[in-house]
């Protein structure tokens, strides 16, 4: 049987927002069984990751090393019109990817004991980030 | 149900290639409810993404900072062989991923407003580019 | 019908492990028609890729190439208490991703000609790596 659903995530602009709970919450309450979790962000501009969820300082990193790799620098792009983070936070988001599979054992994440799922934001302003959920439950 | 097919891509050399249309066309053919989409870049110099639909300048950017990310310089490189461009597809290719899972809902992808699903050609030349297209309908 | 198992990949320090061959048999065993293979990598600092699997200097280059994109400078980070190849290996993990999704045609991976699947380990020191392996078969 197949559940579909969304999850809305608001952000207070750029950086990493665990949504672990929410997500396995949303699946606990379709199986307790073997199943496939599929998350899908619908922006160009916000992306999904898995990292680290212990030590803040290893996502703190991660936002610092992307302003460094894709610098909010307007001379690198054309497209500019809508704000110096614009293009950037494009960039990011083909480097780091919108969806994210992870298999379900008898109704849990099968994310490993220090992984946790996060929303990317890379723009600077706080957006309403729309995640679409997707759950294949065995029936 | 689960169906499976192939894309056939064409491409003029580098460059992001919208199949948004193809794919969603062959998905309206075989279901009209909730489904989950993956597709399969079977190349390692060439990828699939998900971006901007809408201002053309948004790919051009992404191309360009594709190119100074991993520049083509011979002296980088040990395979240098296949020439100047290959190594970098390589690389590019395990930077932006070879594989894409969209969930579908009424038969329709569920991309957001701006979003389109882009074949990232990272060679020089053209290319016959092939993806396989799975589809899990509900039965 | 939906199988779950794990693969344990032991690794020697940083570089490209072929799983490839691993991941097939696991599948062969479970099906002979359609199915969709899901692999996850329950770690933040090892993961999955799909490359070339001829001329062992791609794979040279591209770890190369890692190795300059995301340096082991501990003045970059702030989390260097675990050493200092553990930061740049999370954010190489956050580059590549921990999942791949490969559709399966008659029982056999649709991977292309020259394509392997791997798992990138970051860490110098030798892990013991556990992937999770997913696959939806028809009834």
């Amino acid at each position: 049987m197949q559940h579909i659903g969304q999850l809305n995530v608001p952000t207070r602009g750029k950086g990493l927002y665990d949504i672990t709970a929410q997500v396995a919450r949303w699946v606990a309450e379709r199986t307790d069984g073997t199943a496939l979790l599929t998350l899908f962000c619908r922006h160009t501009s916000a992306s999904l990751t898995v990292q680290e969820n212990y030590d803040p300082d290893v996502i703190a990193d991660i936002q610092t090393f992307f302003e460094h790799l894709v610098p909010e620098n307007p001379r690198l792009y054309t497209h500019t019109l809508e704000g110096p983070d614009d293009m950037p936070a494009h960039i990011r988001t083909v480097l780091t990817g919108v969806n994210l599979s992870i298999p379900v054992d008898r109704g849990k994440l099968t994310l490993g004991t220090w992984q946790g799922i996060y929303l990317f934001e890379h723009r600077r302003a706080a957006h309403q980030r729309n995640v679409v959920i997707h759950l294949l439950a065995e029936d």
